[in-house]
């Protein structure tokens, strides 16, 4: 199993280096393998003419924000009672139970935007009161039947990198939390082969897994952004989708059965290939985000290392031609295993701020088509030679016939080598003074065009209300046969003065948008705390309802994970 | 819309038609379209030389056991009280609320063998007391509500074809029962063709639905051997598979959106194209037998026609040789679109049944090949052309070097006209005297052998205790990356004086034996009443109890179908 890099408290990228030097970033090899290299410094990651183009476009004025040090991070007391603190040694032994003030400010939280505010400003109010690590199904049930006892608010911990406050902690009654972390139950337990299923501890990450499975010639393929540091366990508890998944399928689809350790025992879901005995409880524990129980073990299917691979730029002249020529591919189950359009907005920043990594070649390919930038469109496919032909051939002249033109596999290629590299951009532009944040919903093809625009309405009108404009770019990233997902990403000069509440203003305005044009709350980022005043009218009252009857009989005292899913 | 026509009350076929004349079968035309047609008449159905071989293999003397004439059916008066009755006539109207001999006798019971036995021996101890229609999602809320207040059972129903006791209405304080006949509500509500979406009532059956979608050259490929009787509603509840399911997916994957009436009030459930907002309310009701409420409308994915189709036959020297085909085909995702494996016995059989069709062009082809009958696949590709011929030509390759031969179109072609003819062979076969039964299940990859010779070896001892052998015979219906189903059909000299024991006692040791080897208790016929007792088995105590604490949150009286799902 390779090392396992940490996060740092204030940022993304790993703990171990200083944040601000060269970062390490997941990069793609020539030979398709997914590993940790060096990623270029931050002078290439923001580029001269790309700080121009933002200044102009948000009236923004670079200066230096820089996070309050580490040292200086308010940390109050742990409020566990050293009785309860002992109880919890006695069942997981004294290593196994930290109360330090460095476990606990890694602890602390997520990395949404808000979350790296209060880090940045010294505010660790959300650090659990201490962090414990069971090692087995069994020592969870057991932990959390203790906490349920003693009172004690249990928040599971993978990497870290929730995105909606799925870290928060908050509980309604104030109660003492400690946060579960996952990282002693990260390895693979079983493999069957012939049957395409690896089971796995949920503290386990996807590059460790991926380097376990190689050896037999498998691969998951799930490859979200957070894939260097984002568990397994993570993935199942908050309905993720990776870069693939137009391909292989959401994380929903990889999981064949799952584990859920309880306050009122283990439940064991999942019957592979396929059952009828009764609804669905798989499908009851992914993406419940901690508030029934502890994932302590998942199933997951697993498939043959393509063979063959092939990424590829296309252009739009339009974003409606570009989801026009989507969905015409989608209702012939003819997608990509990897689709991205992005919009004129994203198109244009992407050109900007890739400078040195194949931007100017695309900009001349557009020039010599007679193009404006329209819109980008990246498609990758993978598998079987044969099969990938007959599939990119049958695409291409979908694509052909909606009006695109092909623009290269140098734009491809670029785009998947750098998959993983955008969070680490996020710490530089926060450092010089703006707000960056994402959020995504999906919808049907035919509400999606309503969905778009109101979102882009909201997050201008609110973030405008400043008298600065802000940049709103989004693009399709996973399609299916009835829709697709729009992953939106927004970059605005920051009120310095009141950042928090600048975002939240914005965030509620484009969550009612988006909600009421008909995207769904979250297509891939879970519910959160962010997300819980929504939960009701995404699944009305009576479904809330299922969930706390659901929640009140695995988790009577209400310990697990309080703070997010259901509203209070 | 098709007229549909209704089952006869002692057998399957139209009720129209003397059910000991010539009866209708569902075949398939040469342009592929889906239509009802006239079926071969008894004689063809079993042939001299299959009757022969059953008497020699199940030391069965053919004998004439007519079911007692309808007339003299036994049915008790109705037990609802007239004040109950007629505060449903004040919700549903007169002609709604039904509680004449005939309407009850429809309704009573499904099609499993035990349903036959019993309508054949007059024993319709198991009719609900009155059948009510209700016309929308909200007359259908408030009918729970009432029937709730008055402590009336419930029970959907659809098509009557349940073969898991799915309509048995056994309630443990013997309730009066009311059937609530979904028919009234079996329209297109809504088509969005960008989206890939139609809308329909849930007593709507696949045929009328398909002649809907032909229109917009659209299909939704579900094709169940209940497909001309059963309801879309129905599939839904019990996550019906399909003859195509490995290729379109089971009804599972087709359903985008549910909405539930219960005692409580309207669920509504799904967000396509997809979501990460909480668990998945949708997997919850599907499945949920009516225990939960009823189904009142379904949003369901369609995709467009096949322009292509090509169906044949191959032949494997074994079962092991054939299973370890499939699984190399569908590890790589190179599974046929219809995939059918006999094992030795039930090809056998077919080649015997099925004189005069193809079957004695089948049996040349083998002997050419040098090869005994071995285990016959069928294999179905449908689709676009080009996609058709590479996925073709990879799976073929698959399959020659797994040791398979070529038994050419004709196989295919036969098999796909007489997809849903074997429901209609029962009746004969139990007029002579025949215990005739299927059940299913599926396993990994990895258990199916062991699950395999588990079943038969159950099956074989508990019917061969009266000194009679039992014929058992096997096939894969649905392949997936990582399992397949297995479908078993059992055919053994009847026990005239004890049929009923006979069969539970074989069902109980089939469903042990299946079970311990690993396979679930159901792959597409769900829990009924028939199943109950295994359904702790399958999903472990807490398991049964998430589910009790949903049905108490949604149906507290308990008059949702209580004879199901759920084990007393």
């Amino acid at each position: 199993m390779p090392e396992q890099p940490e996060l740092t408290i204030q940022g993304w990228g790993p703990a171990t280096r200083p944040r601000d030097a060269t970062v390490t970033g997941g990069t793609e090899a020539d030979d398709g393998t997914l590993q940790l290299t060096a990623f270029p410094d931050l002078a290439e990651l923001l580029p001269r003419t790309a700080r121009r183009h933002l200044a102009r476009e948000l009236d923004w004025t670079p200066r230096r924000t820089p996070p309050v040090p580490v040292a200086d991070i308010r940390l109050a007391p742990s409020r566990l009672a050293e009785d309860y603190r002992l109880r919890l040694v006695e069942l997981l032994g004294e290593e196994h139970v930290r109360t330090d003030r460095e476990t606990r400010l890694r602890h602390a939280g997520g990395k949404s935007y808000l979350d790296l505010l209060r880090r940045r400003e010294g505010d660790a109010s959300d650090a659990p009161d201490a962090v414990v690590a069971p090692g087995s199904t069994e020592e969870t049930a057991a932990l959390l039947a203790l906490c349920s006892g003693m009172g004690v608010v249990a928040v599971p911990f993978g990497g870290g990198t929730s995105v909606v406050g799925g870290l928060s902690g908050i509980d309604a009654d104030d109660r003492p939390s400690v946060s579960v972390d996952l990282a002693r139950m990260a390895g693979v337990r079983a493999l069957d082969v012939a049957s395409s299923l690896v089971t796995v501890g949920p503290g386990m990450r996807a590059p460790a897994l991926e380097e376990h499975l190689e050896r037999s010639g498998l691969t998951l393929g799930h490859l979200p952004q957070s894939w260097e540091y984002a568990t397994l366990g993570g993935y199942a508890a908050t309905r993720s989708a990776g870069q693939a998944s137009t391909g292989v399928g959401r994380f929903d689809d990889l999981v064949a059965g799952l584990t859920l350790a309880t306050p009122s025992g283990v439940l064991q879901v999942g019957s592979p290939p396929a059952s009828a005995a009764g609804p669905d409880l798989l499908g009851l524990v992914l993406g419940s985000e901690g508030a029934l129980g502890v994932i302590t073990e998942l199933t997951l299917r697993v498939r043959p290392r393509p063979r063959a691979r092939a990424y590829e730029g296309w252009s739009f002249r339009s974003w409606a031609a570009g989801l026009a020529g989507l969905q015409r591919l989608a209702r012939h189950d003819l997608l990509p295993d990897v689709v991205r359009l992005s919009d004129p907005d994203e198109t244009r920043a992407n050109l900007l701020m890739a400078a040195g990594r194949g931007a100017a070649a695309l900009r001349g390919v557009l020039r010599v088509r007679r193009r404006g930038e329209g819109c980008l469109l990246v498609v990758g496919w993978e598998g079987l030679p044969p099969l990938l032909r007959a599939r990119r051939r049958a695409a291409v002249s979908v694509l052909r016939e909606s009006g695109a033109v092909r623009v290269g596999r140098r734009v491809g290629e670029s785009w998947r080598r750098h998959r993983f590299a955008a969070p680490y951009t996020r710490d530089s532009l926060l450092d010089a003074g703006l707000l960056v944040e994402t959020l995504e919903t999906a919808a049907t093809w035919t509400a999606l065009p309503t969905v778009y625009d109101a979102v882009r309405g909201a997050l201008g009108e609110s973030l405008g209300r400043r008298g600065k404009p802000a940049l709103v770019m989004s693009h399709v990233s996973h399609g299916y046969p009835t829709g697709a997902s729009l992953y939106v990403t927004v970059l605005a000069d920051r009120d310095d003065a009141l950042p928090i509440q600048q975002w939240l203003s914005a965030k509620r305005a484009a969550t009612d948008a988006l909600m009421a044009a008909g995207g769904t709350l979250t297509h891939h980022h879970a519910v959160g705390a962010d997300h819980r005043p929504w939960l009701e009218r995404e699944i009305g009252p009576l479904g809330v309802e299922v969930l706390r009857a659901v929640k009140q009989r695995l988790d009577p005292a209400g310990v697990c994970n309080p703070g997010v899913l259901l509203p209070e």
